[in-house]
């Protein structure tokens, strides 16, 4: 399988085209749109999106085709990484820096192979689809082995505190790992403080609660409301447990 | 065929991991986004889109899979209902409930298996997408038969007579069925009465109009322009044949 | 494979509908989402976008089932175009001109089948779909062969100088084919002119450039910021090369 995990949005040609890629070189691999509208710029804020929703049910020799890539035909390298969870595809910007940092096993490569035509400005289509598909189709990387000291960054923190995603019912995903966070503790955000509940339907309706959420990060919301609106939420938003 | 029915989004994380659920359990199935953005936290309103889009051209063994959750993880059960229209999987709180009332046969379930890991706020992930894929695949529901009567409300009207959906367009989908609705009607929105035409193009350009709309339901437009933009209408807005 | 080509919103039902109608006809052929969000209403502008974007990475005997048609249901025909690039389905509105401008080989039909139910306002469901499944499946095109010069104007210039489409970036695509437009020049839109770079980061952050988009268009972009946004662009927008 393959999974899509990019800024794209959904709307447009881009998704499209990388699926026709795919289909040409991998007719028979599923695939899976895992998220287009990753933190656009931001692949340190991706990169804590895409380690929490990596992996199950996704199967273990799933490939990520990742691309958050503002420095698309500038001279970062290209790399495919691949651990217990399965491979990645994408630019080495550190959208894999968690995904590596959390791994069991981890083998890095630079992909040096280039198409005929390489497009400045999108090697998601160009560049890595037909990568992914090659893996997909149990290839070997077109390129060579590198060390993974070479592309990571091993001091990330765990968590990072600050709202990584709006869902479309306006709950924000923070980048804070739930297994830091015990119930007893307020998230504030903004001026207000938020407090823990199981989930939306244990905060009375139009309340603000935070909660652990079915990723593993801690996540606020409103009981049938939109955090977001209520509370005045915006992507890259400082939050704190307290 | 599975087709989705939630009010979850098409961008985010959440129809691509049902997906691969979906694609674990029932690799062979053909899936469809046939709604991601119904009336979120509403059964109410959606059910009334969904009695209006289940059904041709969609297959008779179609599993809509259908989440509008706003109880998730509360007391509220999973059901499967089936009726000559397909298999419908979701949870017990009226999103089923114009589906049973126009149902030629209707039978129903309460589902009891429960996943080894179920999250607090994705149950269409952890349960019901493993219930319909089981269900795709012929094999029986996991839970036991329950008497239609103790799920469903047999007093809800006929239409609902508000606006249920805003589309790309900015036309507005009504909960009205077109049956009640005869031409020489007006439709009464905010301050406006709209008159009815067959088609967009029926018309001047920027008038509104009303038609029966190709899901047989009463729906506002304006010719080549935006309805929910010239009218001032919104989600919920009240209308009134006249 | 079929290519969806519409202005009907990824979100919604008619998507879905449509899909279905294809699977019932075509199971086994592979359906992609091109674009769903063309410029609404607007055929015109949806030609120059739509032969961008048709063609490689697609494979020739694509099928692009295309729908931007403000006059459903009322007196245009239904047509159907092969040339070089694979099959166009779609209304007799302008959608296809550039396209057949630009084809080496170029043979036209009026599509004259019609369905049993054929709804006002949703020929894309009942009318191009079932078309495009049963091309796709090698079938004639159940109509009558037409001269094109009947269906196309060959007057429209190579290139339409305005904002066609807003990506989920902020980049303006512009209808300007890149062909014509040396590095030298600027491109004048607003009060603003934006000078040429080969990619986003060949600008400094924050600063607008225009460049040569990965299907040919000159397109307007911001280095880490949203073109739209810095230079208040909207669809439609003149833009002038200088």
């Amino acid at each position: 399988m393959i999974a899509l995990f990019t800024d794209f949005g959904m709307t447009g040609p881009y998704i499209g085209q990388m699926k026709a890629v795919l289909y040409r070189h991998a007719p028979n691999t599923a695939v899976i749109d895992l998220m287009a509208d990753a933190p656009s710029h931001d692949p340190r804020a991706a990169a804590y999106l895409l380690n929490a929703y990596a992996g199950s049910p996704f199967p273990s020799d799933t490939v990520y085709l990742c691309v958050v890539d503002p420095g698309v035909g500038g001279s970062r390298r290209a790399i495919a990484v691949h651990t217990e969870r399965g491979w990645f595809v994408g630019p080495d910007n550190g959208l894999f820096n968690r995904i590596a940092q959390t791994a069991g096993q981890l083998d890095c490569w630079e992909i040096t192979w280039r198409p005929d035509a390489l497009s400045a400005s999108f090697h998601g289509r160009d560049l890595f689809a037909p990568v992914a598909a090659s893996l997909a189709g149990g290839d070997p990387v077109p390129g060579r082995a590198i060390p993974a000291q070479s592309v990571f960054d091993p001091t990330w923190p765990d968590s990072l505190p600050e709202v990584l995603y709006i869902d479309h019912f306006g709950n924000a995903i923070t980048g804070i790992s739930a297994d830091k966070a015990s119930p007893e503790r307020g998230l504030r955000v903004g001026g207000m403080l938020c407090r823990h509940a199981m989930t939306f339907s244990d905060a009375a309706e139009g309340s603000a609660l935070w909660y652990t959420n079915s990723n593993g990060l801690v996540e606020i919301a409103v009981n049938r409301g939109s955090a977001d609106q209520v509370l005045g939420l915006a992507r890259g938003d400082r939050v704190e447990l307290v």
